[in-house]
């Protein structure tokens, strides 16, 4: 696997220390898998990372510990690194962490923790005798990550790239008498093929009628003829992720079907149209959503159009309608978004097409490479 | 897909009702996914439940407004429900479904809200006037699914016994000139083949030095003569999940890989006879690790013994040494463990074996029914 340079890792480091500088923490603990990993390259469910001025702190029991020595020993080592042992409870591993870097003022991730472990964290604090203010943050890791360096970024074109086996793959599968689960087998064992370390998420095969669920998986009905099929997979490569959603037909589509399909795809062309460093998530979102009102189906698109894509399958950018509780941003070039209408008529079927794009000075680069036609050729 | 039936959700929710009666609480928020879907029958990555004394509030977006109207049509609709509908945010909409509700007390799960969601509650509580006390809970809906019903056991043996066949390929797979990722490979499209939805977790394939990594997934390594390689994969069947682990030879084994297997078998039979109806988890935990200490290897297993399975992949009761901050419980008949020692010697590599467990009166029966041999015969 290829993992970022130790010399990467400090610039990044470097970044969230301002950030810490700005807030007058003098620590500040990271909770969020992604995130650790973005700052150390250490890769696990488990792990706290404690971030001062001069130091990261690892937070490991014995199941990681051969693993993040491995690392060490590599160009990709961790700059700055101290692991801290967990012999058995994390919160009384940090806490005591804490208390060794003497910070006073301690920063952590409101998203990324629950309510009880917050109270243990205190009642920890209370009984060690560590008086230090804890002190809530909001996206600190998530906004450096929401640019690509251009590392990321090569790394994200070729997971996209590599979708395009997976695609031929998937719809040579949708066929009369094939299941849902038959076609997402396929899915998952070209994934592999192709390289990726996992599926990105749970692959959707969605067929006929449960094309109408814009979150159904993959079940047991049988494709039939006629039917809409909406595949949605994705792989993930060196961490990175990919997204795609294509939507066929099984044998000839009805002309409701086209209809629908040339809809969303007229929909998600506009919006491609909008992508650029400067515009805002919104008018990007209601460049799709106009085109899918006029033509009679505003209500069948109740999702966003897009997500930002990196370590994690949804990230910032949101793309979406004007929302008291979702901040229109505007996009820079080096972000990297998935632009993803969709029309669901239940009863009917559904329509959802999918590409990840990186947005440049100049527009967009489009990265997956797929055919977004209905029908194979 | 099959789902409990609405009378089966009907005394969950009665027991449920039972325990927020004991704490005063009129209200009780349900966000963790796996206790939504345990109480309602709601299958997904969103919504939120608000159960109260006589109905069962379930908040979704239109993503989900077809498929809940769908499961309301059939014998698992969810009894009590009233579906509210969540138009952009769920902090907005929870708080007028509560404001609805007309409860003063109202309990939230710690575990499963984070810092950040928990303090936008209380923000837009009080911007729209609704002054009712929100209260943390703790294992509500934990604890009455960690004795599963007949049905619950039913699907449980099932979704073990399917893995035989997929260990049968797995072992084909375990060959010189195969890759960690090509026997992943194999594996998942097994665990499609036998009927499972999906893995269970990223499957684990880790060979060589990479069998002393006990949380290592599946890499570029291709297999070599002599390897140890752990095998750890499961497959969810209609939500339940499964999970086994197995130690294979590539050719023949070491003398040093044969005690090492032996060592590690010879502790999970000892951990496997301490199982019934009333044993200590902590009691289990030793009858395995006594094992592996009394062969000088007590330092080289670092974990617990074993994790309650069900809905998710990691339930209670967790299975290990006495610890501050894990509570030691009676096993009770109908719960579902598994029992996973491992042993892990840095360079060398390493041995987990693990089998699915149902806790009966009489003792236990091995779910599971995979060969634990280091070879194929």
């Amino acid at each position: 696997m290829r993992l970022p340079s130790s010399d990467r890792l400090s610039s990044r480091q470097a970044r969230i220390r301002q950030s810490l500088d700005v807030l007058s923490l003098q620590a500040f603990i990271v909770t969020s898998p992604s995130n650790i990993r973005y700052l150390s390259n250490h890769v696990g469910t488990s792990g706290v990372l404690v971030v001062t001025a001069d130091t990261v702190y690892l937070l490991v029991d014995a199941r990681y510990r051969e693993a993040v020595s491995m690392l060490q020993r590599t160009a990709s080592a961790c700059p700055g690194l101290v692991v801290w042992d967990v012999p058995e409870s994390y919160d009384e591993a940090l806490v005591a962490c804490l208390g060794e870097t003497g910070a006073s003022s301690i920063g952590f991730e409101a998203a990324h923790v629950t309510v009880d472990r917050y109270h243990s964290w205190q009642a920890t604090m209370t009984r060690r005798g560590v008086t230090a203010e804890l002190r809530t943050t909001a996206r600190i890791v998530e906004q450096a990550r929401v640019v690509k360096d251009a590392a990321e970024v090569a790394v994200l074109r070729e997971a996209a790239e590599r979708l395009t086996p997976v695609a031929a793959a998937a719809f040579e599968a949708v066929r009369v008498g094939q299941s849902e689960r038959g076609v997402a087998a396929v899915i998952e064992a070209a994934l592999r093929q192709a390289g990726y370390e996992r599926p990105a998420f749970d692959t959707i095969v969605a067929s006929g009628p449960h094309a109408a669920l814009p979150h159904h998986r993959a079940g047991e009905r049988m494709l039939a003829a006629g039917d809409l099929v909406v595949l949605d997979f994705g792989g993930v490569l060196d961490g990175y992720c990919s997204d795609l959603t294509r939507t066929r037909s099984v044998g000839a589509p009805s002309a409701e079907a086209r209809q629908l399909h040339a809809a969303v795809l007229a929909a998600q062309q506009s919006a491609i149209e909008a992508v650029r460093s400067g515009a805002e998530t919104t008018v990007v979102d209601a460049a799709a959503r106009d085109v899918l009102r006029d033509r009679g189906l505003g209500d069948a698109f109740g999702h966003g159009t897009g997500h930002g894509l990196g370590l994690d399958i949804h990230e910032e950018p949101r793309i979406t309608w004007p929302r008291p509780d979702v901040a229109s941003v505007r996009l820079e070039s080096g972000m990297v978004v998935t632009i993803e209408p969709g029309a669901y008529v239940p009863g009917f079927g559904g329509v959802r097409i999918e590409d990840d794009i990186l947005v440049t000075d100049a527009g967009c680069e489009v990265l997956t490479r797929v055919s977004r036609e209905l029908r194979w050729a």
